[in-house]
């Protein structure tokens, strides 16, 4: 396991950003630019635009959150860049959510790297040492900041997956609890459970490991402490609920998912659904494999006032349900995690049709 | 805060170290040879040092641990290496407690910088990146191989203080559970405390932050699952125990200690006792700051049958009382983060030598 470079943390930590990158471009030299990859939620926000101090000279982006990320986007922004830069850039700073920092983690891999995005769907094919980078998370829960993977749909082969490399570690984060004071409160709801279920699911798993139950534990008891508070977002709430996502993501790094993911995956391939709204629509309809946890997750939707949307897979066709199964069963590993090599006795089609049914 | 490059953890996962090894050899090339620094308790075991797979061009240097290391001491070494080496070594591994790893932190930095160790004793004084190293901790609770500090005792000057660098972070670590199983009870008893002791200090103090803070909760955590258990020494404890040290190393890398260590350097400064003994005295004389903790510990002491020596301040001079204190309240920092800026209100001299009166 690679660990993420280092981190700062706290209030105001944003502060610090600027020098680090300077730092960056002393080292590096020859007016290398930066780039700075930036979730377009804050292209009318010119004032923390601002507090980055990117020079005339870098490259801004604003990167589209609407989608996750895929293959052809990825090069599609890679080329952009090439096109603007003479060099590679000193560092590239992700700022925003999963979206935006597995976007800056792909484009630090094939700035030095040849060929697109989907030659390096894998594990460990990344060969050169990517660009430098920087994750700024304004929102909490994906752990993309800590993991060493970046998620992208492939449209031509239908796959999700992504860049499983120590390269795709982020070489620094910068962790200011300020910055997901404005997110809306669903959003922050289904995002920071990204980091619960996980850990529940790891913590379930019979693929374990004594860091990677430590991290998942301090994760989850975390989690609780957020959103049994009465105020998930208190700055006290947030600051929480950041180093869960970080260490939520020290935890999955090193473990394995169980059922909700794959579920989740199903939900997100087939009908389009995000991945943390879909794991909270997955989990809310997987009681019987996690009591526990269900009953939890309920008490924190109540406590929040959060709900889930209902029947997102009613009315679907028969080969709409197909595809829903093909698309969860495929994800072998999790499963086996959570229910052993013969997962698929438990997990029957008409068993994982009427799981879906439910939701 | 930087974090250690990366790590493997279980039972068995020092079989993979000679494939780390020899990752760095083919990296750097050119025959380079692995310097193996490995605590002198090993010396007579041979079946363990044989699965290190050294070369039998490779340097390997027992470090005796019966003193912790001294800037003389670290001098000797590097200049001792420096004779058996032509050019770097491919990689420094530490195989040992915290004496033997502390030394391949030191040792690493300076085969790198020129001077002596005296010269980096303080804070981000290191010039030059250090050689790449690898810490194998065989006895758990110091969280040396997580820190980025190697505490050294200045004879000259009397100053127990280490490089403190982001090039002392070890590069990469080995933790196998089946390396402690030999550990004599009570050595294992107060080496672990050592990780318990810094994260309840560093949970108690004012100097916080929330990553620090969630390292320091885990820890405890563990150190309770370890020293509550019927065995502190099962297979599962000691895999337990080894990721406790690790990861309250990394709490107590962004954090601060309280007021245990300032009197247990003083045991170590004065009377030359061990530190992690030294900090089980502290804390047992510190009841009335840490009361929950010392009743935990007392609880902890009884359940694991370990006793702790007594008197070890008794019919001393009043010049080494006052040597005592004047080592004790030198601490400003860790001191402040316990009681303020005015802590000398509180640890008058009377009070603090009442206080060593009873260890």
């Amino acid at each position: 396991m690679r660990n993420v470079g280092g981190f700062i943390v706290g209030q105001g930590s944003l502060e610090r950003l600027p020098a680090f990158v300077d730092a960056r471009r002393e080292l590096v030299g020859g007016g290398a630019k930066v780039v700075y990859l930036i979730d377009s939620y804050f292209a009318n926000q010119p004032a923390i635009v601002a507090r980055l101090s990117a020079r005339t000279s870098d490259v801004v982006r604003y990167v589209d959150a609407t989608h996750e990320p895929t293959t052809d986007g990825i090069d599609a922004i890679t080329n952009e860049l090439r096109g603007l830069l003479t060099g590679l850039p000193a560092t590239i700073v992700g700022f925003g959510g999963g979206t935006t920092m597995d976007t800056a983690k792909a484009v630090a891999n094939l700035l030095t790297n040849t060929g697109g995005a989907a030659d390096y769907q894998g594990w460990d094919l990344v060969k050169v040492a990517a660009v430098h980078k920087i994750a700024v998370p304004t929102i909490s829960g994906t752990g993309s900041e800590a993991t060493r993977t970046c998620v992208m749909t492939n449209a031509k082969t239908g796959l999700k997956l992504g860049m499983n490399s120590d390269y795709t570690i982020f070489d620094q984060m910068v962790l200011d609890p300020d910055l997901t004071a404005s997110v809306p409160r669903d959003q922050y709801f289904y995002t920071g459970m990204d980091a619960y279920i996980h850990c529940i699911e790891a913590l379930a798993g019979s693929y374990r490991n004594a860091v990677g139950d430590a991290y998942s534990r301090e994760t989850v008891n975390l989690c609780r402490q957020v959103f049994l508070a009465d105020d998930m977002m208190s700055a006290e709430a947030r600051e929480q609920l950041m180093v869960a996502s970080y260490l939520g993501g020290c935890a999955i790094a090193t473990s394995y998912v169980g059922l909700v993911h794959p579920f989740s995956a199903g939900l997100s391939v087939v009908l389009g659904l995000h991945h943390c709204i879909a794991n909270c629509i997955a989990l809310n309809a997987l009681s019987e494999f996690y009591p526990a946890e269900h009953a939890e997750f309920q008490t924190m939707m109540t406590k929040q006032k959060v709900s889930l949307p209902v029947g997102v897979c009613a009315n679907l066709s028969d080969e709409q349900y197909q595809r829903l199964v093909a698309a969860t069963v495929v994800h072998a590993k999790p499963l086996t995690n959570a229910l052993g090599p013969n997962f698929r006795d438990v997990l029957t089609d008409e068993r994982v049709t009427e799981i879906f049914r439910r939701m």
